[in-house]
């Protein structure tokens, strides 16, 4: 017998809790407050803030399992017919205090259609304030170790997918170092049984804690300045642009009357905008800037 | 003879520069900085910024003339037939240091097909951080006398649609006191000439600089806390989300290839944002989101 949804759901439950325990340790002094909410339509969540801990200066880990009929809009965006939805997942976004701790999000979700169709979706990314060349690479190999227990072609595919999606057009940038994104997995895209797939989803889900602790752990006390400061909120800005105008699950809560202060918290804590910023050649903020001209400019 | 669209495009490089000299003089230290630019698709553009300055801490005023063929899902998106266009016009934001000065916008604009149809539209909008009553109701006064001299008719239905417009639905709230907002304005729409309408928009023009001046004048000496300095920063960050998500300027700029850093000199100095922030019952800042969730609601 197929995996259920609630199964999918219990799991994507327990991997909020388990998350919020590892940071929460990882952090050392932060706990996150419990927002549990109910959605008028079907359903609900559980959103999980953290604000001003001792790493972490706004961060967000939120589950959800909703349903309903799904809006016209959406139905015919997706092109599927007109019927009833069931959507679950969890959503993170970080925002550490220290300039060289990277911003990171994730997400992983389960979609259903009464007619029977399902499928899988969600990534990770990193989002560095200055870009670490090695520790990107390292990143790009533990998400390389997620996908390769399920399918070797995953990571180049998914990786590639991730370029496109997190790539700000108008300031021809990526938003990042980017990572992996995937949508729509099923058995027919796949041609993997939906434990499979699930498994996959689970092994995505499960990297994040280790690779951001550590992320966290090895970058918290480095000393930094008034202009590393201004450079974040620079790149903080960046962050807000692309998922105010791009980011798809931004779109879809917007336009599905969805939770707001939920769908929202993924926006950065102290930012602004300042006309033209640039900065000198040969700076390690120029040498960011400059890998995100190029290293993931979608193909 | 109709007037030219050489004197209405001269008339906007006046406007630009009258309404700098006005707000320096007001400012009493600031001076903008010019950042002259072409568009590599025709015409171009001047971009005129001030940053910590006395009262101002960051604003724009832009000109630009821009000329070119009509890309094609633009003129989907108006519903007219594939030409060339014209567009001409003044665009300022004001964001001052002082959380009782509030932020203003103002745009007049100049659009013609190569079919020779063409238009006029824009709008001034007030956003107080802190609602001031008796401020709102002078300024729409204002904005009245400036809509009478052309149409008695003209502020009661640019002021709904302004309510329309400065709306923002996913927080259920306007965005400031709203102001005026038209569009689409031409002999056909309006049964009147060419003149009367541009005599219009000049009226709008002109009102800028008075109106806004007095209301820096009027309140950057104000003492103010950190708390209402948080409170601004709030305000700020409800009007990016309406500038990234919402605003038809912006988005035209960022679908056309526009030029980036004079589109988005309208998103603020320093903000950000908190998870579910709100305030005590009978604050100033309950009161200021009260009629912000009231006020200004589209019908």
């Amino acid at each position: 017998m197929a995996i259920s949804r609630e199964e999918i759901t219990d799991w994507f439950r327990e991997l909020q809790s388990n998350i919020i325990t590892a940071l929460e340790e990882q952090d050392g002094s932060g706990k996150f407050i419990r927002d549990e909410w109910e959605r008028p339509g079907g359903g609900g969540g559980l959103t999980c803030v953290i604000e001003n801990a001792a790493v972490l200066e706004k961060g967000g880990v939120n589950f959800s399992a909703v349903h309903g009929p799904l809006p016209e809009r959406i139905s015919s965006a997706l092109q599927v017919p007109p019927s009833d939805f069931y959507a679950t997942g969890v959503s993170i976004v970080m925002h550490p205090h220290n300039p060289f701790v990277p911003i990171i999000h994730m997400n992983v979700r389960y979609f259903e259609l009464s007619s029977g169709l399902w499928w899988f979706g969600g990534g990770i990314d990193l989002t560095p304030h200055y870009v670490n060349g090695v520790e990107a690479d390292w990143f790009h190999s533990k998400m390389k170790e997620a996908c390769n227990h399920t399918d070797e072609s995953y990571h180049d595919r998914f990786s590639k997918w991730a370029d496109e999606y997190f790539y700000i057009k108008h300031r021809r940038e990526s938003r990042g170092v980017s990572g992996i994104f995937f949508d729509r997995l099923n058995e027919t895209s796949e041609q993997k049984s939906k434990e499979e797939l699930f498994s996959f989803v689970q092994d995505v889900g499960n990297s994040f804690a280790p690779v951001y602790t550590k992320l966290m752990e090895a970058n918290h006390e480095k000393e930094f300045t008034r202009a590393n400061k201004e450079f974040q909120f620079f790149r903080r800005s960046r962050y807000a642009e692309f998922n105010l105008v791009y980011d798809k699950g931004t779109k879809f809560g917007l336009d599905t009357d969805g939770r707001i202060e939920s769908i929202l918290m993924s926006l950065p804590p102290e930012t602004g905008w300042h006309y033209d910023s640039n900065w000198p050649e040969g700076s390690e903020e120029s040498k960011t800037i400059s890998y995100l001209q190029t290293a993931h400019v979608p193909s």
